[in-house]
């Protein structure tokens, strides 16, 4: 208890809870900082570590072959031969992309993002284009996987191709509402579907290069229709190649997983993680120039009825068979993981832009389910919208896709380039900043830089192709989007720097004493159990009660007149009549009236009651009479609504 | 003040604000019984009432004649001569239900819609039947007359017909939003469009009657391609003949208006009501057949692409000139002003049903537009739906239409044949219940229960009739939703019995005494003005507050705890540990250990700052802490959550 002689001096207590954080598979996504040293067993080893951050990266397979021929049928069919090539080349920068998330990965062992990489190395800029350009990435990875997994059903079943943005909906949907519950899920859940996807994958490989080899493998039996060639056939020229290319870059999306969960990982983690990196970017190489060389070999078709993988599975298999279904399925699934981890990736980056101050701070709030709502829905619901306007073509979304990736790798890999360059000039009294966090020299720089800055080098020009070629397609949206979600990071972080100085005690001075009067309305419509438990907490708040009757009609009045004599215990009523029979407003009219004449010290509380219903199907049944004052009164000071619940039995 | 020496006598006082309403067209429309004695300037004459109440009625010559003769095509071309007739046939319908309403208007001065009428003497199931029927039609209304109002666009502007759908929802969203902002229009705002439709229409009828009769009348030029033709014509039988009938008693609907607005009249107002009740219907009357017969004459033909009336005005006008420009613009504008109406018709009639507890009752208070907001938008909503859904289709709405209103005309004159059978064996002491208010012995009992039983029949024979002609269009969807509306009003008035049961007062014994300890909580995330005032308010409240800071950062915990030594003021200030980061767990957990060794008299108050910022945009840049608490501690008794209102300056 506070000793009221000696007020001066504060207590403070520590208090422990026994509350335990719910095991829950999104620790593992969103790379939570296991602050606890209990918490070691809750990381992965690099088998379940590849499963859970690889479905991203490697289900981008199921559609950028396909991609690839799209923009190669403007040139003729003849340009279809490209396709490989091409994909040589996107593995090749595969390859760059990896040697450099490498250093970035055992650089930042406690997550680097391009969001923080940039923000650590380039300043706040940079980091706010990376973390706008990966926002609308995570949007895009639903919108497309989604698309393209739903595509891989209706190749099976036609019949289903009609439906597809309603399935693709439904999908969205599903994924939503089981992220909104909070998954409880172990990372096995992930690793069954996804090795079964890579090994299913490589069976169907393996058999077509067999078959091949054994010259027993044939042309696609019934290619769908070549729906993209255009009326022009423009033969093969460089913009074309370009423009297959940046098409074909979607397979390196989902690369940087692994770079942001490093936490997740096992010790020694930069080790386990780095490691899983070049496994996963082994299979990723081996599926897609695999899959591209035989699309072909069996001379596919690109096409919104049938995808690629389609056609690779029932030539290969020969018909619609086992093998076959189990290809579409592995497909699908991985390509809905994919769609689910952007349901993690979302809300982490959210939560440190508002940290930053950038976005709504109650973001940053973790494991609160209510919060974490927000960003689920939106995401949920803004990717829904682009599967309705694109109507579920994967085509249509690409050009929107992959742009902002490759903005992100650029940024990562130039602060990169910039902090190994720093740490080779490293002098511990020069560098004060708070940035390049955890700098010291570092022997090999020059070589790392080098690294890096090529890397850097490599994503901005493929970045620039993309914008190029695709701007007609739909990149102009992005190009477009970017600077205004960072205008509105900027405007929020604005907010918050005058909130926090207009709240500011520096020059606040004595604050005012305690004492004041306290006067307490309490509404009634009625009374009854409820109205009395009301009065009696408001008789608990102060001696000056008033109780308000708004007499609506006269038999009513005289009836709550009469229970206030045997009730009412001695506190004042006064009825308020409202000859037009409204409610609310000569309540208002009243309250003003005494706001009018109080008194600098003096508070007003309005005690009202709130039924609190068995059931919450019946709270649309209850007038929230607290609700209406509230938005009435709020920016009046020296008013305070207060809601007393009354459980009804 | 009160004395608390003598705490068992209560005090009133009685209170006059000088809250005045704010003036408003819906005032007419709801028909607010007009207690006070100075409110009668308000009231209206004959010409205004026929503007205002008229419209609903007298729009629906704009599409009765052409659905008409959509049935009638099914039997091929030839039968269209059969409109005329058929015209005749509902205008006699008209004189029988507007004599039974005479009768109705005589008797129920205070206003006598179908729902009252039917609760008075019939009781409540038929009353509610009656209920769920106009509510149903309400909606109707808006999407029937919206979509009719369009097509008469589009048949001026053949381009447009494509966003017809669009037009319309825009339509009815610009409805919705002029009825959420409040209509402050006199009734002269709808005697112009209303007379300048009545004048248009004669003239377009007379100049087509005088052309016929100078032989100068020609046919339709180019009239739209017929579409509604079904493959295998029947030819004309009983059974089209009825059905063609049943769709152009649309004509009727909104005929009742008047008897529920009465009290908008000046007095002696059930007189003028009665007058201008006749000069609607013959007005109705004579535009119906008019165009009926016109129709016939100049062989139009039913289309979604061009409206009857639009083919009438360009023959009779000779082509698209300055008279057919306003035919089209008049009967648009008196469509639209129909969906108005009931977007008055739809609350008076939900507030009446929750006055008697089966609809939830905060529909009962008038006039506060926060509340009226809630059936201003589920009547835009679900109309916008029934316009997508049906394509802004009159015809395929239509059989949606009418059926509720035929239901609700045979109920009120049902009731009124009973009460006349009970005013002609009356007995002053046999009859106490409560209903067949006012009643007493009535001389012409017989005539007058006759006239209305006669009608109560005929709308009765024209329901039937329409049930089964359109069952299969889409009535049976009426009839389905009808008795769900029903068990949802029965559902409602139990929730409410009981609950009244639950508070009551008759057993409860004495009540507890006003002393109890009570202890106050104040989460701070930090320390700064907005905490103070929370602080102080709590300080108001009780002498034992704790004020809980949930440490998320070691290195603010430090600072808050610094802070706090300066201005806490002595206060307690506990530290709760959150090893996961987490925010609000931690909080609840202690809220918890505090409750769990809660006495049975103790309170505890939860007091949150909030912040009050200077736009309500920023609103979403502020932690809710409140609401979140509110939702996990409702259904525990003994706590209340006040938030403390800190205006941001």
């Amino acid at each position: 208890m506070i000793d009221p002689e000696e007020p001066q001096t504060s207590s403070f207590l520590h208090h422990s809870t026994r509350q335990e954080p719910s095991r829950n598979i999104s620790h593992f996504l969103i790379g939570r900082p296991l602050q606890t040293a209990d918490a070691s067993h809750q990381t992965i080893g690099k088998r379940i570590g590849l499963a859970v951050f690889a479905s991203d990266a490697l289900s981008s397979t199921a559609y950028a072959t396909q991609e690839i021929l799209v923009i190669l049928a403007g040139a003729g069919t003849m340009a279809f031969s490209y396709v490989f090539p091409i994909s040589i080349v996107i593995v090749a920068l595969l390859a760059i992309v990896v040697i450099s998330y490498e250093q970035i990965i055992h650089a930042y062992p406690n997550g680097g993002g391009a969001y923080i990489v940039a923000y650590d190395n380039l300043g706040q800029l940079p980091a706010l284009v990376a973390a706008a350009a990966l926002l609308i990435d995570y949007i895009l990875t639903v919108s497309v996987s989604v698309s393209s997994g739903v595509a891989q059903i209706t190749s099976a079943y036609p019949q289903l191709f009609e439906y597809r943005v309603l399935i693709c909906l439904a999908c969205v949907v599903l994924i939503t509402v089981i992220n909104l519950r909070g998954v409880k899920e172990s990372g096995t859940a992930f690793a069954i579907p996804s090795y079964f996807f890579i090994i299913i994958m490589f069976i169907m490989i393996g058999n077509g290069l067999f078959k091949l080899i054994g010259g027993s493998l044939g042309v696609v039996v019934n290619p769908p229709d070549l729906e993209h060639i255009s009326n022009q056939v423009t033969g093969i020229t460089a913009f074309i190649l370009l423009h297959a290319f940046s098409s074909g870059t979607a397979a390196l999306t989902g690369v940087e997983a692994i770079s942001n969960g490093i936490t997740a990982f096992n010790e020694p983690r930069s080790k386990n993680a780095g490691i899983t990196l070049i496994w996963m970017a082994v299979i990723l190489g081996l599926l897609f120039t695999g899959i591209s060389f035989l699309a072909r070999e069996i001379q596919t078709v690109p096409s919104e009825a049938e995808t690629v993988v389609s056609q690779l599975g029932r030539t290969i298999f020969g018909g619609q068979g086992f093998l076959y279904l189990c290809v579409i399925a592995g497909t699908t699934v991985i390509l809905i993981l994919a769609a689910n981890t952007a349901f993690a990736g979302f809300p982490r980056l959210s939560a440190m832009l508002a940290q930053d101050g950038f976005m709504p701070r109650q973001l940053t709030y973790r494991g609160s389910r209510l919060v974490y709502s927000y960003g689920i829905i939106s995401l949920g619901f803004v990717a829904s919208i682009l599967i309705i306007v694109f109507q579920a073509s994967v085509t249509r979304l690409i050009p929107l896709y992959a742009i902002g990736v490759f903005l992100s790798f650029t940024l990562a890999q130039a602060g990169m380039a910039r902090r190994w360059w720093r740490s080779g000039h490293y002098n511990s009294e020069d560098i004060k900043s708070k940035h390049a966090s955890g700098l010291e020299y570092e022997k090999s720089w020059f070589f790392k830089m080098v690294s890096n800055g090529f890397g850097a080098i490599c994503t901005a020009i493929v970045m620039c192709v993309f914008a190029i070629t695709k701007f007609h397609d739909g990149a102009w949206f992005v190009l477009i989007l970017t600077p205004i979600l960072i205008g509105i990071f900027i405007f929020i972080r604005r907010h918050y720097t005058g909130l926090a100085k207009g709240l500011s005690l520096e020059k606040y001075g004595e604050p005012p004493p305690y004492l004041g009067r306290h006067r307490v309305l309490v509404p009634i419509s009625n009374v009854h159990q409820g109205t009395l438990a009301a009065l009696r907490y408001a008789r608990m708040l102060s001696d000056d009660v008033t109780a308000v009757h708004i007499s609506i009609d006269p038999g009513d009045m005289e009836k709550v007149r009469r229970r206030w004599e045997k009730w009412g215990r001695g506190t004042r009523l006064v009825i308020v009549d409202s000859p037009y029979r409204l409610f609310l407003e000569p309540l208002l009219v009243y309250i003003e009236e005494i706001l009018a004449t109080r008194q600098h010290n003096e508070t007003i509380t309005i005690v009202v009651p709130h039924f609190v219903p068995s059931h919450r199907v019946y709270d649309a049944l209850h007038m929230q009479t607290s609700e209406l004052l509230r938005r009435e009164l709020l920016a009046r000071p020296g008013v305070v609504i207060t809601e007393v619940p009354y459980q009804i039995p």
